[in-house]
């Protein structure tokens, strides 16, 4: 099992440290924020429908998250809401920036245990200053011989990344949390993949069951990994 | 000359297409749109500062350049920004990223007749999915062997890419519009570079004239360094 596998990728946020959770904090500070002007449920649903609407112009990471919050503000509010009230999701965006980093468990001795027998990569997707910064802070650098951020994680940038790396399809495992972005590209690549959910996961990341495939492990926490490697 | 060379590494705005003017223009608009706030004058230096002031935070690119001008709205016009105002600054960043490529003079030349010889990248610091964006819609895409978005542009920064590139550094040749980014720090590492000045330049991207050194060339136009390469 996992024999031919020369380079191990690790997903980052709700991998290796807490993501998801720092979101859906601030998606309730900014419901409470508007509380004024709609119902949480209302406010909730129609931050996501912007995000979407804009996914494709932002991308995913901090700052397109608050643009996406001020925009959804203003029509929520009915051009309402104030310079102040602006000035505090502004704020939600740099506190989200500027958080420490929490590792989640397993994951020092996971690396220090793969890297001498692996070339570790960190294959995230999001904002490229926002990942390394994380990273620099998270005190993991070392443990990886390269950081590639994607502007998305489909077959296609999958793909880009394995040619450059200069190893088959099938000596590259992939481990994360996200079946959609972390695990099923992998499978149509005839790459191997790990998936280590997370309790928490956004609902653009999510897939129905019948989207699963065959031909990946699923473990419960991130040590378990070891076993096989 | 140049005749180690085994990689070119090209800077992307202002050097292969424009860029800065369209900050300038969107600088413009905003000055106009707070004109009842405060002078452009004002406006201009107060944005500059806000900019600054948030680059660790939020990095080169258009929302970072958006979330400092909502954020200077607030403050310049003392709290009194209306929802339909930040609503303009919104638009104004959309309308920069939907924006079209306008290639600068020579560009397909030059690519077309290197491509051939040495092995091409394309080095530039930014959002990455901006300047994914900006390089397919630009149609060079298929010159480039490697693309690579860089969320600074110091020594570390190139001392990294030259590295995972694995050649020397002088092997290595950079090209671009900006002395501070482009130029002094491949001066620094051992590696060549080439300025190619376009007429805007951003503040931040300014140099005093006593900070260059000898060791490179400058050219007027693109097309001029196919006459050493």
């Amino acid at each position: 099992m996992y024999k031919n596998i020369k380079v191990i990728a690790f997903d980052a946020d709700d991998t290796l440290w807490v993501n998801e959770p720092y979101f859906r904090e601030v998606e309730h500070n900014f419901a409470k924020l508007l509380s004024a002007y709609e119902t949480e449920n209302t406010i909730n649903q129609e931050l996501f429908k912007k995000e979407m609407d804009n996914l494709e112009l932002y991308g995913y990471g901090v700052k397109g998250f608050v643009l996406s919050m001020v925009e959804s503000a203003i029509e929520l509010s009915n051009n309402k809401i104030t310079a102040l009230e602006i000035e505090k999701i502004l704020d939600f965006g740099k506190s989200m920036i500027t958080k420490k980093i929490e590792l989640l468990d397993g994951v020092e001795e996971v690396l220090t245990a793969l890297s001498p027998k692996y070339k570790l990569i960190l294959a995230t997707k999001g904002d490229l200053l926002d990942q390394e910064r994380k990273l620099q802070k998270s005190g993991l650098m070392n443990h990886f011989d390269h950081i590639e951020v994607l502007s998305d994680k489909k077959v296609q940038n999958y793909k880009r990344l394995i040619e450059f790396l200069d190893v088959k399809p099938s000596e590259f495992l992939m481990i994360g949390n996200s079946l959609k972005s972390d695990v099923l590209p992998l499978i149509n690549l005839g790459s191997e993949a790990i998936h280590v959910p997370y309790h928490t996961t956004w609902v653009h990341e999510e897939v129905d069951s019948h989207d699963e495939h065959e031909g990946y492990k699923t473990v419960k926490t991130l040590t378990e990994i070891l076993a096989f490697l």
